[in-house]
C-alpha cells in the first residue's frame, strides 16, 4: 500500500472531507454536505458529485451518510435503538426497494480477527427469509422481504477473492440489491465503534480493515451495492503522524522549533518507520474491549438492516413467523 | 422424511449392505465388496455397479471406501496419523488428479450444531493455496496443488440452498474437482466418530445430519464430486428400532413371545412414535463429548485431504511455504 | 454407575414421582405435590418431607419446583419472559434473602460439551455487582444485591473437584447463599429444554449431565445452596428401556406375547447392552439444535436469577448502573 | 493509573532496564544481567538484587528470564519447539520441584478480550493430572507430576478479585507451587508476541493487560509463585511518546528545532492527550492477527510448562496415559 504520510488513512468520507478542508483551507467544489442532530446522535450526509471531487477526496463519487453517537461505546440500549432506527431510515431512503425485491447481505472480513469480524457477526443476526417466502401467510407478504445472507470469508481463508465468490452467488441468486457490511479504519480514535457509514458506492479495493484487491460494486456485479461500515481500528501509523502534527500545530510549542512547516514528508516517514518498523506487519489501535464492542455494534447494524427490510415485523413475536 | 421403520437410516454404504444382506439373507447382485486390515484399521470397499443394485441398496451407483478404527474415539495420535495416511491414499487413488488441477473443498453442515459441524471444522484446517500459486518457487510447484475451500452454511442460516451457492462458486472458479465434507448418520452407535467414508458419488438429497434438498453432484455441477463423511449421530428412532429387533432376534427371549415375526411395520411405528413423539423434532444420539471428538476427527479428515493434495509438503516447515 | 434398568435415570423430582407412583400404583406417603397453571406454563411443587420418602424417591428431602412450557423450544420471546418471571418469583419465595445479602452463583458443567454447558453459559449472563457495591448511588442500594459468579469447570479440565474449588471460594467470599446452575438428565424426551427445576437441596453426587463425585450442599459448604437445573439430555439407555416398556404396556401388542410381565431385569439389561455397548461411553439423546436451545434457555435461567436478585433494576437502562 | 510520560509502561524487566540505562546513562547498581544466544533465540537473565534497584527499576526484587525470538510471529513449528524447550529448561531451573509436588497453574486475564486471553488459552492446553494420580501405573510415577489448572476470570466477569479466588483455591488444594500465566504490555512493538518472560516474583498489582488491584505472590498465598508472561499489546500512548522521542533524538532533524531537550513532561502529556483523549479508555496497539498469534504463543507457553512438569511423558502417546 502506498501510504501517504500527510493524509492518514480513513474509510470515512466524513473524515476525508475534514482533512481535505483543513489542508486546502476552503470548501471543496463538488462535495455537498449537510448535518442533522437528534440529541446525542449526529447525522452527516456527504455527497461527492463530480469526478474532480472524487479525485480530490480519494473516495468514489456517490452518497455517504454517517450516523455518529459517542455513547455507542457503552451498553446503552435506548441509544443503540435510536441509532438502529436512524440506520433503518437512512438505508430505506437510499435504496427505495420494491416489496418483492430479493436482497443479498454480504458480511465481509475475517471472523478470526476480532477487529475485522464486524461483517460476519452482523450477518449472523440478519433475519433471512428467502427460503420461507412460499410458507408465509398472505398477511405477512407486505412486511417480510426476501433476504439471504452469507459471510464468504477472506482470501487467506478460502484461497478465493471475496469478489469472485460474491459474483458467483449473485449470478445464481439474482438479487435486486447487495448490502455489504465491512469493518473500517478511521483517522481518529474517537470515531472507533461510535460511527456507522452507509454509502451507495459499494466496496472498493484497499478499503476496510482487511486489504481487498477487487471491488464489490454495481460495475462488477451488475446490481446496486450499498456498503455499511463501522470503524473498528485506527492504524498505528496514524497515531504517530497525529503526534507529529499536534506538536507542529500547537502554537504553544512554537518556542521549541526553528521551523516545523518544512518538516518534509520523507522525514515524517523516517520517524514513523523508526517507531513502527514495517517488518511487524499491520499494527492496529483498538479499544481493549473490542470483542464486546463489536458484538454490540453488530447488533445495531443487523437490527437496522432487519428493520429497513422487514418494516412491519413484530420482533417480539418473531417465533410466530419462523414456525 | 418417509422413514422406513425396518431399515434404520444410514449414510454408510457399508451398513446399508450389512442390513440388506441380513434381510435378503444372501449376497446382493451388482454389489462388490472387498476388505483389508492394517492392525486396528479396517478398510472396506463397496462398489455398487448396477442400477438394480443402486435401487436395492438405496445408495447411488459408485464406489464407497470406508476406513474404520474404534480407537479414533481416544486421543491416540499414532492411530489418527495412520487413518489420515489411509484416507490420503484412498482419496488419491479415487481421483487421479493432474498436478495442475484446481480443487474446491466444501465443508457442508451447520457450524452452530455441533454434530453437524464436521464439514466447517475440517475446512478450517485445509491448507488453501490457490491464491499463492504465483508466489511459489519453482521447486514447490510439484508438491503444492491449487486448493480453495469454503463452508457455505445451511439453508436456515443463509436463506440459500447450499447447492445454489456451490454452483455459483464453481461457475466462477472452475475447479477440476469438488471434495464435499459432511457429517453423516449411522445405523449403529459403534460407528459414530470411528469411521470415515469416501465416495465418488457426490452428495445426495436427504443425506447427512442436516437435511439436504438438492444434490451436489457431477450432474448438477459439471465437475466430479468426491464426498468424504464421518458418522456423528445415530437417529434416536434407530435406537428404539434396534431394541425391538434385539428383543425379537435373541433366541433366549423366545419364551416371552407367541410370535414376533409378524410384528408389523405399522406396530413398530406406533411404538417408536410413542417413545419419540414426532413433535419434538429430530432427536440425535451422540457421545456426550461430541465437541472434542468432532475436533479430533476434523483434523484427521483435513489432514488426509491436505496430504493427498500436497504430497510432498513438509508440514513441520509449512511456515517456509506460507511467507 | 449402578444403572437400575427399571427406573430410567432422571434428575427431576417430578419424573421420579411419576415413575414411582406408576410402579407402586398409589400416592407416596411423605411426598406432597401441588400444581398451578398459567396458560402454557405448568408449575409443580414437589415436597419430600420424610427420610422414608427420600429413600423411595431416590431424591433428597426438600422442596422442588418445576416450571414447564413446551414452547420454550421455539424462539418465543413472550413465553421466555413469562417463564423467566415465574422462575424469579419461585426463587425469591424459596430463599427469602435480606437486601444486604451476598450471593455466589456457580455455573456447573463443562463448557466444551454442549449439553453440559448450561451452567457456564447462564453464568455469562448473570449481572455481577459485588465489586460495584461501593460505587452505587444510595437510591440504587435497594435494588442491587451483591452478586458474584463463576463457572469453575469440571474435574477433567481442572484436575480439581468442583466441590473443592467452590468450598475454597466460599471460605474467602463468605456468601449468604449459593445458587448452583446445572444441566440435567430427564427420563422423557419431551422435558428436554422445556422444564426448569429449582430445589433447595443443593447438588448431589451423581446428578446432572456430568458425573459429580462430591456434593455441593449446605452440609459441605456451611451456607444454603439452591440448585437450578434444566434437562438437556435423555440417556440413550432410557430410550431403549422406554421401547421395551411401551411394547409391554400397549394392550394392542398383547397378541404377540406369551407374557411380558415377567421379562426380568437382567433380560432387559442384556437387550440394552446389546443395543448400546458399554464400551462406547455415555450416549446422550439431544435435540439436533441443542446449541441454540441451550443459549436460549440459559438466557431464561440467568434472566430469572437477575430479576429475583435485583428486583428494581430497569434492564433497558442498565448502562446507567454500570458506568 | 499515574502514567509517567517519560517512561512508557512495560511489564518486561528487560525493557525497564534498557530504558533506565538509557536515561541514567550508566549501568544500574544491584541489577545483574547476562545474555545467551541459540541461533534466532536470545535468552536474557535480569536479576534485581537490592531494594534500591527494585525502586529504580519499578520492578520487584527477583529473577526475570526473557526468551526472545522474532520468528514466533510466523507459523514456524521448529522455532516454536525450540522456544518451548528453552522455556521448560528455564522454568525447571527456577523452581527446582520435588517429583511429588502438586502445582496449580492459573491463567489470568479475560477470555473475552483477545489480547488479554493468553492465560485462559494456555491453561486450556495444560495437561492436568492431579485427579489421575491414583490411576497411574508405577512406571509413570516418575514422569507425571500432580498438576491442576484454572482460569478464574477477571473482576468484571466474576465480581470477585482474582486474588481472592486463587487464595480460596490454594487454601483447599495446598499446592507446592503456583504458576501464573498473564498477558503483558511491552514498551516496544517488536517485542509483542515474540518474547516470553519467566519471573520468580509472582504477579503484582497494576501489571498485565488487565489492571490487577491485588497481587498474587508468595506473600499473599503462602506458596512460591512463578509468573510467565508474553507481551500482547503496546499502549497507544507509548506509540505517541516514541514518536516525540524519535523526533528529538534523531540528529538529522536537529535543524528543525531550537531546542527539544527542554520539551517538558507536561508538554509531552498535552500532546499525547490531544492525540489520545483519556475519555476513550485504554487504546491498545496490537497486530491485526492477534487472535491467531495468541493461539500460537499459548501453545508454546503451555507446551513449555507441560514439558517442565512431566519431563518423561511421550506426548505422541499421551492417550495411553489418559485412558
Amino acid at each position: 500500500m502506498n501510504l501517504n504520510f500527510n493524509t492518514p488513512r480513513t474509510d470515512l468520507a466524513l473524515e476525508a472531507r475534514e482533512m481535505l478542508t483543513k489542508r486546502v483551507n476552503q470548501t471543496i467544489p463538488g462535495v455537498l454536505m449537510e448535518t442533522a442532530e437528534d440529541e446525542e446522535v449526529i447525522i452527516t450526509r456527504v455527497n461527492i458529485t463530480t469526478p474532480k471531487a472524487q479525485e480530490m477526496m480519494g473516495k468514489m463519487q456517490g452518497k455517504y451518510v454517517t450516523i455518529e453517537a459517542q455513547g455507542l461505546r457503552y451498553k446503552n440500549t435506548p441509544l443503540q435503538e435510536k441509532v438502529m432506527n436512524h440506520l433503518a431510515h437512512e438505508l430505506a431512503a437510499m435504496v427505495n426497494l420494491p416489496k418483492s425485491a430479493t436482497v443479498l447481505v454480504i458480511g465481509l472480513g475475517n471472523w478470526n480477527v476480532t477487529p475485522d469480524a464486524l461483517g460476519p457477526r452482523a450477518v449472523d443476526k440478519i433475519v433471512v427469509t428467502r427460503h420461507l417466502q412460499e410458507m408465509l401467510s398472505p398477511e405477512l407478504q407486505g412486511g417480510v422481504r426476501s433476504i439471504c445472507a452469507i459471510a464468504p470469508g477472506v482470501l487467506g481463508i478460502t484461497g478465493m477473492e471475496t469478489a469472485e465468490i460474491v459474483a458467483g452467488i449473485v449470478s445464481k441468486i439474482k438479487p435486486n440489491l447487495v448490502i455489504a457490511i465491512d469493518a473500517l479504519a478511521a483517522a481518529s480514535s474517537h470515531r472507533v465503534i461510535t460511527t456507522v457509514q452507509i454509502a451507495n458506492t459499494g466496496i472498493h479495493p484497499g478499503s476496510g480493515v482487511g486489504n481487498k484487491r477487487f471491488g464489490i460494486t454495481q460495475e462488477t456485479l451488475g446490481v446496486p451495492v450499498v456498503a455499511i461500515g463501522v470503524p473498528t481500528v485506527v492504524h498505528a501509523s496514524t497515531i504517530a503522524m497525529d503526534t507529529i502534527n499536534t506538536l507542529q500545530e500547537h502554537a504553544s510549542f512554537a518556542r521549541y522549533f526553528k521551523s516545523m512547516e518544512n518538516l518534509s514528508d520523507s522525514d515524517r516517514q523516517v520517524i514513523v518507520r523508526q517507531v513502527l518498523p514495517e517488518a511487524l506487519g499491520d499494527l492496529m489501535v483498538t479499544p481493549k474491549e473490542v470483542d464486546r464492542l463489536i458484538a454490540d455494534v453488530a447488533d445495531v447494524v443487523a437490527g437496522g438492516i432487519n428493520q429497513a427490510m422487514h418494516p412491519t415485523i413484530d420482533y417480539k413475536n418473531i417465533h410466530m413467523y419462523l414456525h
